[in-house]
């Protein structure tokens, strides 16, 4: 059974849907974003390769760059933990440590939580941000002629990832990423009118293709202006642009905007990797790579794309 | 390690805790309440004994429940539910026809939520109810003179469970309990200043034991005014008071409220167990039964409480 089938059945289920499908719902009477995530331990961390601490730290994260991919104030968080009985204490200090580590750098507080028994360790966290740019941002906005752009670099996260418990130059971008909570806001107040918005926690083409087939356009990407780390060759040969595009969890951002408001961006903080083309009635993403051309849609994507399913 | 402990060191540990320790937190920004609670396959519920219908009912209960003990409005709901692999298709589309039932009956609406892997069933739901009442309802605001009411019968749920898998008069209480939305609010548009409310999901005595230390008062409860259905005497012969004071789940309300405010009340869904005897260091509870007193204090309630991190 697949993550997309379930969420089929959940939207058939659910009387009212229409928030589903988006990192964050919007809540309009009270101006703000609500995202909730969940890690499991052995489905998204083992302990032997991560720290309490840096739990805290990507746990945070994760939420954060929910809240960024719609260029919202972070502002509160709930914790929910599920713990098995024989943690150690220093488990809870040191993840909290990790906790507050992240509250101090984005200026948001915990309110709340719950904690509980189980077997494996779980965290669910649900965080609230604030609307404070006048435009929306979501990934069925993307319109002809606009801009793509990312934050950062990719394949970095998913190379850390498997070379645990070897320490690499990638080990803290999976560990610890860093959510683009302030590129997200700053993205907010310079947009003119709504765009298109990801974060790549599921990945680079995951994200492009889904702001494709969202907003039913055609994205043309240009391979060589997605920005990496020239050492993803050194560790990876020929397999880092698979890593590059197809690897998860680096947390950066994805946009497609206008033009002119691009023109008004940081240049060495926003990276334009492409353009949208054209309405296309399904949606795809076109990927050129010096002399070839590659393809995602429906079947590409399907082969590559992380499945929170199956294994 | 007992959960006093854990929430210790988190308490310890986070830079901002005036947030710890209640139900819901209060977001005076947004004057909204937010509360997260998470339940575990084998720790809160097992797949043998629940349909998948009744958990999608609870799980929203439990939630909606620590709502009501703010006299809130419930609004939004996230939901992150975490599914072992070889799920049944049915059982996603039964829980979320639980879910919906509750939306319905308790005019809230699902916003998002996250779906993951695990081996057991997790469901991590974030509630947010709008704030309505004028004054503030919370465990540390029972006052001298106030009189402690509850909003209905004790020890059913606990009773249901115990005699699962068999069906008896108690079985529905546990598995599908109605949290007391609508009377949480009743009390706080009745009530005149801040009050003393919580729910009894770990417990009528747990609640009232913690109303007593958190107030640092001493509650006078008379046993024989607590309602119960008495088919529990027929089933647990003189184990039921224990049921009555001791079992969870129940979901009711306990609040200390001014007695001009009693007085405007229902009597027949407003039940007076007690009254709010006076200033005490420390905080306690003395149930008179008959001629026998029997106290609740650190020692009898350690012995009896629930403990969430031990068998």
């Amino acid at each position: 059974m697949k993550e997309i089938d379930f969420l089929r059945i959940i939207s058939n289920t659910l009387q009212n849907n229409k928030y589903l499908g988006d990192d964050c719902a919007y809540l309009e009477d009270l101006d703000i974003y609500i995202t909730q995530d969940t890690l499991v331990e052995d489905v998204h961390f083992t302990m032997n390769t991560i720290s309490a601490y840096e739990l805290g730290i990507k746990s945070i994260a994760v939420n954060l760059s929910d809240l960024a991919s719609c260029a919202a104030l972070p502002k509160y968080l709930t914790i929910s933990l599920s713990l098995p009985k024989t943690i150690n204490n220093n488990f809870i200090k040191e993840f909290y440590n990790g906790v507050n580590t992240m509250c101090q750098q984005y200026k948001t507080k915990v309110v709340g939580g719950d904690l509980t028994k189980s077997e494996k360790i779980i965290i669910s966290i649900c965080a609230i941000g604030k609307k404070i740019a006048k435009y929306k941002a979501a990934r069925q906005l993307a319109r002809p002629n606009d801009i793509i752009i990312t934050t950062g670099p990719h394949g970095e996260s998913a190379a850390g990832l498997k070379l645990l418990p070897q320490k690499t130059p990638f080990t803290s971008k999976h560990l610890t990423p860093e959510p683009r909570v302030e590129l997200g806001i700053k993205l907010g107040q310079i947009c003119t009118r709504d765009f298109a918005m990801m974060d790549t926690s599921d990945g680079l083409a995951d994200a492009l293709y889904k702001i494709a087939t969202e907003s039913k356009v055609k994205l043309s990407v240009d391979f060589s202006k997605i920005p990496f780390n020239p050492k993803l060759k050194e560790y990876f040969s020929i397999d880092y642009k698979k890593l590059i595009l197809w690897g998860g969890e680096d947390y950066e951002l994805v946009a497609c905007i206008k033009e002119s408001d691009y023109n008004r961006l940081d240049k060495n903080k926003f990276f334009k990797i492409g353009t949208v083309t054209e309405k296309s009635g399904t949606g795809f993403v076109m990927i050129k790579d010096k002399k070839n051309e590659y393809t995602i849609n429906e079947k590409t994507f399907d082969e590559n794309s992380y499945k929170h399913f199956e294994e």
